[in-house]
């Protein structure tokens, strides 16, 4: 006789009973309103940034919480991945493609690809077999290989989100697009990694393994790039044939954002990367769609972006913040506090230790393609980069929750001992890190004035006439006429990013732009009046 | 040793394993997109509604999802009447407040009282007392006397989101204010009747209980109404003196956005009416709040609000479509069909009746306050403004679920029974009322020009100097020097109306406009440069 379904716990304004619902949204709601206000307050301070804010406003309110409720509780809402994957990483990561500088990003891409696939790997291995080795001699309870592996894979993942706070795009651009590149492309190794922990036998790697891991990679890597690549193109041409604008700017609009999301859940759906996939999509949409929609529709997206990117970011350090206390979490550490410092503070070394082993080795293997000393990264420059990744944020907070919740009873002590590891290491890393980075990049890195960054030192010479992006005024100068075309052979071979970048152009010009917009078509499709 | 939570059902890029949620969220964005394509191909056709075209959509993906599953499914999410009632509902009813002409609205205020309050109470007591009549002779299973008369509030519920859906404000801006207006207080007088079917003994109705119920009806309304009034100056205030747009347009829009939906969330905290209460503060919003923020932060939030409201309200009709089909629900009316659908019919009988019962006297008696001919609402009017109320839609859908799906097993019978019937009738209002409204309403009511709809005869007169809104260009002319003050007091008598309109304005522009901020203050304050 069960033929009615049983009621969820209903928010409704008729039942005057218990609301635990509006209790939460209300309390979030006042908590994001002083993160903006404090924000807002302290916008001169060089030293704070909006994370470290939030995270302070999270814990303080944790701590408000547990005292009110006598040590009973600490928050409101668990942590929980899936909001956070679902809703809030998207539109940071998107918002990030939407509004990065291609040229800077294609140009140092293989550097990127370098940084975030190797790297990581460099860094997942000296982390995973140092905590293996070193907590040898801690009594920190049991740990299996396969814990150990994703420890390695939890404390690699650089925060795109953190860097995107403390690094400016037009500061710093080469750092940038190094470091958040670098965070991209990281995601993917990180999804191999751990399907490897899951499918392989990793303490006894042989080559089939390590081919079959490079072959995942690679199929995982163009994957979901395609699929980003494929959902942009397709809202290119969507936009640019359907006209949403001639009736009202809210469904063009609605369209982009459902669009972008799509790519970032279909690859969810399909098993690859979604912060690979809505990044290109993010990068083809300010490339392609952008210029099908109506003026208005452009300015209103652009800022509908970067407001959801900049809601999501608070409400993640604000949710890490007041999540740090959650007591039941800490019954381990307080039973052993010695034991547990021990162990972040190993597992805080070796992420150090871990993204030194890759970002000085290959930086010097990137320097030795460089033809002249201003191509080259500094080696205060490879501090920068090693000091400004070293943050760890929610992604990392996440991949623990889901590592260490669902390990068996004898386990228990040594899961809840690396919960509490990853987030003090998350605290840890975004206060002191966090607090100083904007300063030793402003003392590491010369000032760059926003107009001149061109003298920033890049890894290809500025002074290449290849090099320059289609939107440069001086392009129409020396448009295919400075080509030398007749040892054009022996030009790819000696500049190989920069032939690729001419004849993309050309494809660009020729091919792409007719069907699917752009800055330069000479009919300009987002006013109705030329739609027949 | 539990001392690790448990895990939610994760959606991690990490984990590849079971996605529901991702298949969820996908599918859905699918729909969405499906929804805004086939809105924009058939903009044209007068007949069909975008609320039509999203239910069209549900139940039809509803059908595909039956075939697919061999009968054991028609839906992938049930309806959640909390995220109706804490994401959906609010965006759609702040944006109405934000848009409504304000003028049109509080020159109407004393009939939208009137039919909001005593023609919901009407309409209740005539279906709550109909159905327990009419349904002695059918079998429709055992219902208690708290189910009539939860009954009577779940189809008095106007359904605000189908009004703005086939009503223009522009072209019928007194059945616009009207229908829409009476739909916002009507959730207050809803509240109080659920209140009183759970305190009270309906059955049995004394004098003292009908001052309670009085008292109680009032105290919410002004208690509502006072709360999205405060939180609107508070918005006002905060943004004039803070000035958020100096370092960030997304400032300005996430604190806007935000306090709009405090105002909803602390009135449902408070055990009050959201919907009212976020009403009051967009219209407060749109007076003083909007005028304080920078000129793209306005062009902006107008936008986002009609977005976030369009989406809302697509997604709404995508899931009451969707959810119709629930195959559980219908298992008794498969057993019955007769019986189901005399139910119904009753039903929508005593809906047509109950609504009819409260219109034409209620206009009558509003006619009879009226002076000229040219104010009264006559019966043309009167049977669009019937005709276009008659939609039921989400609201009476989450109202039945909460009332019918907590009922012990001896009502499992007749709460089904309800639930599907709330359903059909929530199906057939749309389909049928809403494919003619907007032929009914050009028919009977004529064709009024956006510029000059001051001509539409309007409850009083628009000849009447006091009138004139605060935005009019016409009002420096006559401010103050034209009010006859010598007999003041025999003015207020006679036009009361038009009295406190004046001294409303006189307050207006010398204590609220310097204090909160506005269109007409000297000092522009929304340029970043005229702030200290």
């Amino acid at each position: 006789m069960e033929s009615v379904p049983t009621p969820s716990t209903a928010l409704l304004p008729l039942v005057l009973e218990a609301y635990p619902k509006a209790t939460h949204v209300t309390f979030f709601l006042l908590l994001l309103l002083a993160c903006i206000l404090i924000g807002h307050l302290f916008e001169k301070k060089s030293w704070l940034n909006e994370s470290i804010t939030s995270i302070a406003i999270g814990v303080f309110t944790g701590i408000l919480i547990l005292l009110t409720t006598r040590g009973q509780s600490s928050h409101i809402l668990v942590f929980n991945e899936q909001l956070f994957f679902i809703y809030l990483l998207p539109p940071i990561i998107f918002n990030a493609g939407f509004q990065v500088k291609k040229k800077q990003f294609f140009r140092n891409f293989m550097t990127i690809i370098l940084f975030g696939a190797f790297g990581s790997v460099i860094s997942f291995v000296i982390i995973s077999l140092g905590s293996l080795h070193l907590f040898k001699n801690l009594d920190v309870g049991f740990l299996d290989m396969q814990d150990y592996f994703a420890l390695g894979a939890i404390l690699t993942a650089t925060d795109s989100v953190c860097t995107l706070q403390v690094l400016n795009q037009d500061e710093t651009p080469l750092l940038y697009s190094l470091v958040f590149g670098e965070g991209v492309v990281n995601d993917a190794t990180s999804v191999v990694l751990f399907n490897a922990i899951q499918q392989f036998d990793l303490s006894h790697i042989t080559s089939t393994n390590a081919i079959q891991l490079a072959g995942s990679f690679l199929s995982l890597f163009l994957g979901s790039t395609l699929l980003g690549l494929a959902v942009g193109l397709l809202s290119a041409y969507i936009m640019k044939k359907l006209q949403f604008g001639r009736h009202s700017t809210y469904r063009e609009i609605v369209m982009l954002i459902l669009l972008a999301y799509l790519s970032y859940m279909i690859a969810e759906y399909w098993h690859l990367s979604g912060i690979l996939s809505v990044f290109f999509c993010g990068i083809v949409m300010s490339h392609y769609t952008w210029h099908n929609v109506t003026e208005s529709c452009r300015q209103i997206s652009s800022h509908i972006f970067a407001t959801l990117s900049f809601v999501a970011e608070t409400l993640i350090f604000l949710y890490v913040g007041m999540d740090a206390l959650d007591i039941e979490k800490w019954s381990f550490v307080r039973m052993s506090p010695g034991t547990s410092i021990g162990a972040s503070s190993i597992l805080l070394g070796l992420v150090l230790v871990g993204r030194g082993a890759f970002v000085f080795p290959l930086s010097f293997i990137s320097n030795l393609t460089r033809k002249s000393d201003k191509d080259r990264i500094g080696f205060k420059q490879q501090v920068t980069i090693w000091w400004a990744g070293l943050m760890r944020g929610a992604v990392s907070v996440a991949l623990a929750y889901n590592q260490f919740t669902m390990s068996g009873q004898n386990q228990i002590r040594g899961a809840s001992m690396m919960i509490t590891s990853t987030i003090s290491i998350v605290l840890f890393t975004n206060l002191v890190f966090g607090l100083f980075t904007k300063s030793i990049v402003r003392i590491m890195v010369p000032r760059v004035n926003n107009t001149t960054y061109a003298d920033f030192p890049t890894l290809e010479s500025l002074s290449d006439p290849f090099l320059l992006d289609v939107d440069d005024d001086l392009e129409s100068d020396m448009d295919g006429a400075n080509m030398p075309r007749t040892n054009s052979c022996l030009l790819f071979l000696r500049f190989p990013t920069q032939c690729i970048n001419h004849y993309w152009r050309k494809f660009d010009e020729c091919f792409m732009r007719p069907v699917f917009g752009g800055s330069d078509t000479s009919l300009d499709p987002h006013t109705p009046e030329n739609f027949p």
